[in-house]
């Protein structure tokens, strides 16, 4: 995966602008994991100027976390406007299938924008895929076997690279599949790891639009990130400093880091 | 108070799903408090979805610390399916009697929504009471003077259990009172720590529906993790690591911390 | 500037209630900057009790970073009760000039708002000047060529304190300016640090209402307590620890600090 590699080290000279329309429970994380990458967030979730802020931004990252009638409708003009642009969307269907709403607004945006990337859990990838899903809240429910032949196939029916992520993580773009094993259960003790996620992937697929490579490197990046700073904790610190951690690590991650810590298999 | 004990060892088995409508302002605190002790929090806070999603859920927190119309339609739409389906609704009147809006929307809630546990400052439960109060913005302006009395007189007439968070904490379920002497000062220096008792709360009563020891449980457990913030912090560490800290107690806090650290007197 | 340590050492007695009408991004930032000072934070955006609430409050900051028509409309009315009373205004311009609706909400803004302090980049000051700016987003893409003239020239025709931030910080209302040369390079990796820099005014501008010495107060506050957490970094920490080493400082920071500190050039 040089690839990913070369995508890290270009993102220092791109400084991508990474739009998002999310949720408010993650939207500090979100932009401080970006700014913490070497991307520059911006947040604009108004109808009457998502569309214009995306159309001049790097990727687009879209997030239903929290969900509002208007939001939805900022969604489509924004994706709209990316995809006239050749500019990724990166679509975070968090919670999708725990509610009609939910499920009936990604439909909505997956029949109207073409999403580059698609990375959620297990629960709401089988969601989009029209299969059983077992998912509680904003959690998976289900366990991650068959997810490598889901991700593939659903990747070649959207036409979009698919990233599942869980204890080992999936990203597939219906020809290439990858399994990433990086990550710590600490990761799940933390709001926001999975907006997070798709916030470095925006970074990445703002830097070159390369989304199959985009997505693995936005994984690996949380999921090393993930592991030091659980090496870093003391005795005595929990899910506080785990977060502090989290984003030093973010912020202070070399190439040279990535190289000796991914563990991802082709 | 054995059984603050007994619900505290059981949340690891039940990961009671704490569905929240909550403020913007401290709605990631919210959501990380949740997790750090042991419950999975979800906010939803549409009225397209929010009785759908408090339906499924273990306990519903609703939090008037920002409002708008459409989110306090969907505290009544969700309160009343938590209602139906007999799951506990924890209801925190931020900064009631500030403004006309707030206090109609909290005379509006206890009107339509059975509420388990009640938890406020003092100025905002004299409101609720219909005395005269003396907060300013979200802050409490009146003494606990009267407390006990008040929280047992208003938890009779609202078949509630009433918390009054304070110096001294006091809660309430019309027959049995408690003051905790837990806390330290520090934590009226960061933001939502109000909002975060209300929080854990939901994450006891969900667990297991005993509002009484549901409440006491919550504000014992800020108490202690407020106490034992503020003595991990350094020389020149301010509220910046105080609320790393409290986030730390919470999620390595173990039943012997809190049988050991309780200063409750029934 | 010793009027600046008067304002600081005021502070505690006066205990300001700082209304915000902001956004969703750095709210909770806002707030605990503000309760890190000293201040007492609201936020209460809805167009039903914005207006109420500021007219009970020392100070009202108007923070535009994410904007919705229903908050414009909270703003004007806040701003004309403010107003009314006498309350300082501070208005941050976050991101004017990137879409058609923050560039038109910003006019509204200051049609019909009498601003004490306006504070921001170098792109968003020369938006609301009239002359070409190169923003991105929410970032300036200007140089800071010209900034005490702008600042100057701009505080005349608006009849209002005038704050520019970038690597030196300018301040002017029309007949003082100065220069403060305080900050670090690694506050830009953090996002809302110019919101917090409008909190922190905000205290000042609500503790006395003298929005020059304010303005500057609330400038070197932020950039004093940005160097006070780089200094305090350890080998492999990054903007995580940052985030947390800079609430320190605000909290933490005495007046002795400010004086020994400070870098002002009047």
């Amino acid at each position: 995966m040089d690839q990913i590699y070369e995508l890290f080290n270009k993102i220092k000279d791109k400084q991508p602008l990474v739009h998002h329309i999310t949720n408010s429970v993650t939207i500090n994380d979100c932009a401080n994991a970006t700014l913490a990458l070497g991307g520059r967030p911006v947040m604009a979730d108004s109808s009457n100027e998502a569309a214009e802020m995306a159309a001049q931004s790097s990727s687009l990252v879209i997030n239903i976390g929290t969900l509002a009638e208007e939001t939805v409708e900022s969604m489509l003009k924004a994706g709209k406007a990316a995809n006239e642009k050749g500019i990724p969307v990166i679509f975070d269907p968090v919670g999708v299938g725990a509610t009609a709403f939910r499920s009936d607004s990604a439909k909505k945006i997956l029949a109207n924008v073409d999403c580059s990337i698609i990375c959620g859990n297990m629960s709401e990838i089988r969601t989009l895929a029209g299969l059983p899903s077992s998912g509680q809240g904003v959690d998976s429910g289900d366990s991650m076997e068959g997810a490598e032949a889901l991700a593939k196939k659903l990747a070649s029916e959207l036409k979009a690279t698919i990233a599942i992520t869980g204890a080992i993580d999936v990203v597939s773009d219906g020809e290439h599949t990858v399994r990433i094993q990086n990550g710590h259960p600490m990761l799940a003790k933390l709001t926001g790891t999975g907006c997070m996620t798709n916030s470095l992937i925006g970074v990445y697929a703002g830097t070159d639009n390369k989304p199959f490579e985009a997505a693995a490197a936005g994984i690996l990046t949380m999921g090393l990130a993930g592991e030091t700073a659980h090496q870093n904790l003391r005795a005595n610190e929990g899910t506080g400093m785990f977060r502090v951690r989290l984003f030093d690590a973010f912020s202070t991650l070399t190439v040279e880091d990535l190289k000796k810590g991914a563990r991802i298999n082709g």
